[in-house]
């Protein structure tokens, strides 16, 4: 199969590339979630990723797919999540400058973590047009390059090398479960699942008040998310025109969860794990639990997206 | 060296004895640590272990040290904490009958995790007499072989082998940090760095409210703890005297910590290296980071005890 072929070649050359600047992370089991579950979990732990989530190896690769001409102008985004933090570490990691444009009321300790890592923030109004443009503004005035969260086929690649790390340790798993929010992760998954899995599928797990995924996903095009929110706050993005056709012909299903259920998987992988992860890294396991009964049996990787809480305001 | 040799045969042995039954934990590092303390930091991750806690090391060699016909009639302890819940499983995973020896008080939570683990849960008076006496009446009525949860060589033997994996993969350590409470971790860590260390030397933290320990270093005679509480709720225990008098002739230092600095150290521990350990493993770094001046530049394995916290009742 070409198509599978390519895949291969584009995912292990991206591989190859990041893999100085990213860990290995580890799998991690557990017999108890295992008998839960009825069903064999391997838990690919991003939460121990560079940085503390994927976001990590989707910010290294676009990074490094720059031409050096471009790279030496630095590189844009907006964002106050795990993508702002990723993007200033890569770029501090490869000598690029990193502009990361955040809401002048994003938390303090959002804004010190990418100072940490040698980023420039620069603040914007809190909306959606301001960032739009300050970011803008950054890739004409100063020419740097423009590189979104989610919606970039050197980004999707990039996140899709976690899966092509759990397939190689275990290559027979018959199912791929990750959390969807802006899509790059699945997107990435479904890619690797296609080109290394052994007939491996891809389902994705979403919060019930963020439901964008699963609703495009039925009407065929993109939905945007109206009011709501998540505990899952990594999650609160929307698709985009890259990822969706590659989460619409790959995914196998979108399995709504609540609020309670993110925060009761949230506590299984604490306890039984001991490993910190966000509550958007809980959601794939919540999706698992809720279909349980239609994946009894099976050999399931479940991609924990990230660590990054604030111990200050946990659910428990 | 004699000495070193026999220690070498005993640790060996011991850990080969047990190896099926517990896991190898992980080593996992820091660079943010590293800058922290100024030196280079190797946590050994027993909150990994089995059951969550180094303690299934001792109870499963104990256990193993019985004769067959020892083995028949059950062991039995008193314990409220992780090493009621390890001799449980241990026996379970040999075929053992355990009889927990628990004060009609201590949490429902604790109960029910022994009896998940196979164990028979025996209340008492919430007394130390009462305590005793029950064991007893367990030992003479049904032939049940004792097992303390720290002062036995065996036990002591056992929580060694953490120590024994970490220099195996890590031989030119120059310090080992543990917490002190029972002393079993403390005693067993000293005999594994004089056995397989290279001039590794081994210093304990003790929280400053429960420093019997630090006291009993001091006078020279096993000091015990007057009242006062600890968040580091796995050291309230005495020194005994099989273990005392390795913690006299072995340990280099004893460094007390207020519970502020446990709470900081253990808060440390889960934003950086993204795990769940109890207040009790962090009694170590806090230890560390404490006198940092004085191990600047050394190479120091961390052993983190345990995992088992209650996320209800969280200090952040």
């Amino acid at each position: 199969m070409p198509h599978t072929e390519s895949l291969q070649t584009a995912l292990t050359q991206t591989h190859a590339r990041i893999k100085p600047y990213i860990h290995d992370t580890p799998v991690l089991t557990s017999r108890l979630l295992n008998e839960l579950a009825g069903a064999s979990l391997y838990f690919k732990c991003e939460n121990f990723q560079r940085m503390g989530a994927f976001k990590m190896r989707g910010a290294v690769n676009a990074i490094m797919q720059l031409s050096p001409e471009q790279q030496r102008h630095g590189v844009v985004t907006h964002s106050s999540g795990n993508f702002a933090q990723a993007l200033a570490l890569a770029a501090q990691s490869l000598g690029v400058t990193a502009y990361i444009v955040m809401p002048s009321n994003a938390p303090r300790v959002k804004k010190e973590a990418v100072l940490a890592y040698g980023g420039q923030v620069i603040d914007c109004a809190p909306t959606l047009s301001a960032r739009e443009q300050t970011a803008q503004q950054l890739v004409t005035e100063r020419g740097a390059a423009f590189i979104h969260p989610s919606n970039d086929l050197h980004v999707i690649l990039g996140q899709g090398t976690a899966a092509v790390e759990l397939l190689a340790r275990q290559p027979d798993l018959t199912y791929l479960f990750t959390p969807v929010g802006g899509g790059g992760l699945l997107a990435g998954t479904i890619l690797a699942a296609q080109g290394f899995g052994r007939s491996c599928r891809v389902v994705a797990g979403e919060p019930e008040t963020m439901d964008d995924a699963f609703r495009s996903l039925q009407s065929g095009r993109i939905e945007e998310n109206a009011s709501g929110d998540t505990i899952a706050d990594g999650l609160k993005t929307q698709l985009g025109d890259l990822n969706f056709p590659i989460i619409q012909q790959g995914v196998e299903e979108i399995i709504l969860v609540s609020e309670a259920e993110i925060v009761a998987a949230m506590r299984l992988i604490w306890e039984r794990l001991k490993i910190v992860v966000e509550a958007s890294s809980a959601v794939a396991l919540a999706a698992l639990l809720k279909n349980k009964a239609a994946y009894a049996g099976q050999s399931i990787g479940i991609i924990l997206s990230g660590g990054n809480v604030d111990l200050g305001k946990l659910p428990f």
